[in-house]
């Protein structure tokens, strides 16, 4: 099948390709590099040394013997580009990264909500607009994300997209069927939940055929094709806006910091492994829904943990302590979350466990790579209110940490 | 009050820039003017012979003494002066109209969709973003649509804004309250969709206070104010892409066209005269939420009508034909359509009916500027889907429309 990555060099779309090139697809990427750019301008940069999307592809080629075609291309910005790609290649499937997807970024200043909201409405749009333009029945698979329901819901165990209401009517009650109810908690969160709302349309109106992926936080960095060459190896961020909890603890672990946990670590989050967002991807590839069908909403998740919890695992694993900090983020201090993940499991999902996996990521990565951490980048700064900002910037964060490490 | 209104140059945002002065508010126009290009763009004008924004408003200070100071802003390309024009003025008060508004515009072509989202998403977010940077506590009142809820539901009445669920939890049925949920039948119709989840992050995350008004099809030209001197006249779209239902009907009956129905007529929409639009606004910002409430919201209506026995009304009043011709949206044939809108009524506002203002708006607007309309621009021609086209061009439209004239 020939299938194009938007989005094809990020942390999860890189292996992604690999995945489905080793499977025998056709695999085009297609990514602006933002995300590299980004780094430059926060001066941060991947724990694990990478290449240039170039230079991984060659790799690829010289140990597979298989392409991986890479196109530079914006879609948010470049709508005519856009098309003109899609009605030369005519891709059989699309799998869509291409948004920013760090919700302490978007959060950062008014000039990064600005961008995420361009970038990634934009993108999203444009992309659905050209598959209707240029007729391409193409199975779109997007990587959306769990916090779009926020994370203060009633205790109910959130279903894969949709929910049935009773709506009284003159003639009694009525059931209708509508997308679960989103409360985003962060500008990033909140593109992907305008997202829906264009896939539902575009689905509707024009009957393309849209996956939409609600994915949990994504950890480890390996997957079998990553493994192959060292140039192969996958991105992994520990800074405050791109690492997310996970790899921030793993990083402190390594290098002696506390393990910093924001408010209380009530907070109950889904997780998923690297190597089964991949398997998932490639699932829900070969499980399309047919034309004039609904959107197809799967959970893309394998467990769920407190944050503490997950500090108090690794401090157990490695003899780190843990700190807890004031919260920069305006949301409920504890919350339950059950989600249903049924879809995945009966289509032979297999998931690998964090108790399985953490001290490989420990070994293999942080530790192997902990030369390489610039301890100032590990504190998460982005505050989502100026009233929070006042909070962290009292707080002594960096000279707490100074202190213990 | 300092009040800034947001695409103050156009058909709803004029004669309120003109009501709200006349109160003796200070009034602040802001518009990028990019209705006036559009005109440009689809070569066709106002039935109504309208002045310069600059020049209406010298006449409205001629003629009241009051001042209504105009800039030329882009809110969505320019967010830089957006943020800097609201530091520096600091209005009390926000009526943002400034969204493109066409429901047949959006939809006319892949660029026309693209201009649409990439336009009216983008300027909402800008402003949430600019008030929240400048911390200007202006209560912000937008200008939705009856729309986004699509016209299939099951029958039941459209409450003003939200809806009661039962969530099944563990421990039993749980009520929580969510947006009534949307399902916009355009890409016009969805951006506002859109900036209800906007409106709902804003309101929750900084405590912006925002009421936002889901309004139904506005008839009527004049206003107390518009009818002040003949350069104050309100602009009055008869074209397919601009011109809403009635509009449409009135021009065909003044110039001896049959009025066009568009399948079997059996929609039924939302109305409100452009008098009691400006006059629910005032309401509005009489009533501001609170900080930290949720987003305030109002059904902007005041009856409902089905599309052919709008038809029927004028037909009788004017002696003119009705000829059905194929729908070129694609929505449900036959619709009821309940709203409820007691919030307004409470606040005392006392509709003028279709009933009531018709033969007005015959005389005085249609059969007096009869002389300047193409008539090649009646037909609505933008079709929904590539599909609708195909049957739309097969119908020889513009043949049997010239045939009768």
């Amino acid at each position: 099948m020939k299938i194009a990555i938007l989005g094809g060099d990020g942390f999860v779309g890189w292996p992604t390709a690999l995945h489905l090139s080793d499977k025998g697809h056709d695999v085009f990427i297609l990514d602006n590099l933002s995300r590299r750019w980004i780094d430059t301008e926060l001066g941060v940069q991947s724990l694990t040394p990478m290449d240039s999307i170039q230079e991984r592809c060659r790799i690829w080629k010289q140990e597979t013997g298989r392409s991986l075609q890479f196109h530079l291309l914006d879609l948010a910005r470049d709508y005519d580009r856009l098309r003109q790609w899609l009605a030369e290649h005519r891709p059989e499937a699309i799998v869509h990264f291409a948004e920013q997807r760090a919700a302490p970024y978007s959060m950062k200043s008014d000039r990064h909500k600005v961008y995420t909201v361009n970038n990634n409405v934009n993108a999203t749009h444009n992309l659905l607009t050209a598959l209707v333009e240029t007729g391409i029945d193409a199975h779109l698979v997007h990587l959306g994300t769990m916090g779009v329901y926020g994370y203060s819901s009633v205790g109910a165990p959130i279903p894969e997209g949709y929910l049935n209401v009773d709506i009284d009517t003159p003639t009694g009650k009525k059931g209708q069927e509508i997308l679960y109810p989103t409360r985003p908690g962060s500008v990033y969160h909140m593109t992907k939940s305008l997202d829906q709302i264009l896939f539902q349309f575009y689905a509707q109106n024009d009957g393309l055929r849209i996956t939409d992926l609600h994915q949990g936080i994504v950890w480890g960095t390996h997957t079998e094709q990553t493994r192959r060459h060292e140039q192969l190896i996958n991105r992994f961020d520990y800074d405050g806006d791109y690492g997310t909890v996970l790899n921030r603890f793993l990083i402190q672990a390594a290098i002696g910091y506390p393990l910093t946990v924001h408010g209380t670590g009530g907070q109950t989050r889904a997780f998923i492994h690297i190597q089964d967002s991949v398997r998932c991807i490639e699932l829900a590839l070969k499980n399309p829904p047919a034309a004039g069908d609904k959107v197809k909403i799967f959970n893309q998740m394998t467990e769920t943990h407190r944050v503490r919890d997950l500090a108090e695992m690794i401090a157990k694993m490695t003899g780190a302590k843990v700190a807890y900090l004031p919260n920069p983020r305006k949301e409920a201090a504890e919350n339950d979350l059950i989600v249903r993940n049924e879809q995945f499991l009966a289509l032979g999902l297999d998931p690998i466990t964090l108790q399985e996996g953490l001290l490989e990521e420990v070994v293999d990565v942080a530790k192997k790579f902990a030369y390489r951490v610039d301890r100032s980048r590990v504190p998460a700064v982005s505050a989502w209110t100026k009233d929070i900002a006042k909070t962290v910037e009292k707080d002594p964060e960096g000279k707490r940490l100074k202190s213990v490490s």
